[in-house]
């Protein structure tokens, strides 16, 4: 066995996939429904082809925990605002059981409003936020939502990192057909990717990062040791991501992505920042064929040439998946087989 | 006098400004409201310096109105939907007057549900976007916008053109200052830039634009001529115009902007489509101090060397507008005068 390849590729269930992680967060401290919660979006990634949010993510999970920056027994308390608006003080815990904890409610608030938000704070999201949003979509109501993370942008024209990659995701339904689904970091590229990109020893596009000195730098590792990231689409970018940081912060009550200090917590990765979900029933909508419409704007875009939507290649990853399991390197599900039971 | 440039300065009172463009839209066939809305955002346009939303504009509103392609006279009917939704059918007006006829209802339902959405369909809106939520900050509120309007950006990866310019306009309350107000098109320039750009004979940066055969130019005519825009920052921009045509046409039941059809409307130039805003409250946010975070948010980027904010231009063009007058050229202002006797 010994020169099997440490990219040798292996396939597990999605099922089996998910008990493995949520044994793996159990054993670190999270209490079950937290496990529930993280298992699930973890393997979702995995299962979809989205690594830099699949099982990568777990050692980071797994020393923050140990660090005790994160509570994994946290218990959200969710707090029902006006008719529109919920509040959940996720308590210092994660922000996707603080999501599942409020999610009933905020489903009832937009489908009697026509519109509601959730504004999460005091909670870590280390994941990938497309699953947040894409159930909304499957059950027929359009959502937006946006987190900020911990600095490592430069706003655009400025000289030092301050914004997170502070990701925007939507959702919409589309008839006959999957939900319309994008999630884009408002930097030039996910953490994830570069960190990934580091490991690999790959060098990035131009226009990406900078180092710790500002120069451009194509560089993934000196972006990572004491650079910086940069905006996608220069100031345009710069200011979405401003906005996200007004909305995921200031809007619920969390921290900017320069606000926390986890140096006395070494181990930990996951942002201790706010999280905010709009969510709106286009029931309400002139005409209430919402779903007919984004199907006729998706023929149009095929016609002028587009191959493959935004989010496409996930719901193809996923059918690949159901099929033949989820795939990942055996290193991989050998090392998480040894966390399961470190 | 014939030997004065056509590009010679003069200015001319806000009041006076505002005054003369209502004069022109009434002597085309506005009501008054309508012209009232329109001369207000026209003219604060001019007098904040974005000069490809000012009284550049003012031919081609006339052109429109006299091929009857917009109803000058439309009035809006409100539709007070469920607690956080408003839908306003503009009637074939312009959006502007639609917006004004719903927005105290819309600041009700926001300050009492916390969010509210105000979906516009069958409307024209053919001015900048950042007028229609700067009011709302204003009052303490956070506010986004989001127009679409006619076929010129090829979607990322497509070959044809298919989306609108569709911006995307955000506002929120700053403590101790002007509110922050961004307005930016997913294209990769504004169609005004492109069409100052090409009468000023003017070449434009890379990744703008392709021409008719879908070759990349750097000439503004030749994107104007048969040509189309490139979306802003690859296929994130190119998603985000997406979601703008989901919401503000399939979410209002406005037309997508290559829906509508005016070729038997020679002389129009006003997109027919929709127009959604979304009001929150953040009396209603955990701490309710949303004004003072905004302030810390901004001070920060300050620090890290941020010499500009975005939208920052606008507030201090005004601030010389109001002391010396609103800046146009002779010329301008000569032919604003004749359109409003002609």
């Amino acid at each position: 066995m010994s020169a099997r390849p440490d990219t040798a590729v292996t396939q597990i269930a999605f099922a089996d996939l998910q008990a493995l992680l949520h044994r793996i967060f159990v054993h670190n401290g999270t209490r079950d429904a937290v496990a529930a919660s993280l298992a699930y979006n973890c393997a979702s990634a995995q299962r979809d082809g989205a690594h830099s949010h699949g099982v990568f993510r777990i050692p980071g999970y797994v020393s923050t925990l140990a660090s005790g920056w994160v509570d994994g027994q946290a218990v959200p308390v969710v707090d029902d605002v006006a008719s529109g608006f919920v509040r959940v003080d996720a308590g210092g815990g994660f922000a996707q059981p603080a999501l599942a904890a409020a999610r009933e409610l905020l489903v009832k608030k937009a489908r009697s409003a026509g519109i509601a938000v959730l504004a999460i704070h005091n909670s870590h999201h280390f994941a990938a936020l497309w699953p947040d949003v894409e159930p909304f979509a499957e059950e027929g109501l359009v959502a937006l939502s946006v987190v900020n993370s911990m600095t490592c942008v430069v706003p655009h024209g400025a000289r030092q990192p301050l914004f997170g990659t502070n990701p925007i995701a939507f959702a919409a339904p589309c008839a006959e057909s999957d939900p319309i689904v994008f999630d884009m970091a408002t930097s030039a590229m996910a953490h994830g990717d570069v960190q990934i990109a580091a490991r690999k020893g790959e060098m990035l596009p131009d226009g990406i990062g900078v180092d710790s000195e500002g120069q451009p730098t194509r560089d993934p590792r000196k972006i990572l040791d004491g650079g910086a990231l940069l905006p996608f689409g220069g100031h345009k970018g710069s200011a979405l991501s401003m906005m996200v940081e007004l909305l995921a912060a200031a809007l619920t009550g969390g921290n900017f992505s320069f606000e926390f200090d986890w140096s006395q917590h070494p181990g930990a990765k996951t942002p201790w920042t706010g999280q905010l979900i709009i969510v709106i029933d286009p029931a309400k909508a002139e005409g209430n064929h919402f779903a007919e419409r984004s199907r006729q704007l998706v023929e149009q875009m095929h016609a002028v040439g587009l191959s493959r939507m935004p989010g496409e290649r996930r719901f193809r990853e996923r059918e690949v998946s159901d099929q033949e399991g989820v795939s990942l390197t055996v290193q991989e599900l050998e090392q998480l087989q040894a966390m399961a039971q470190a």
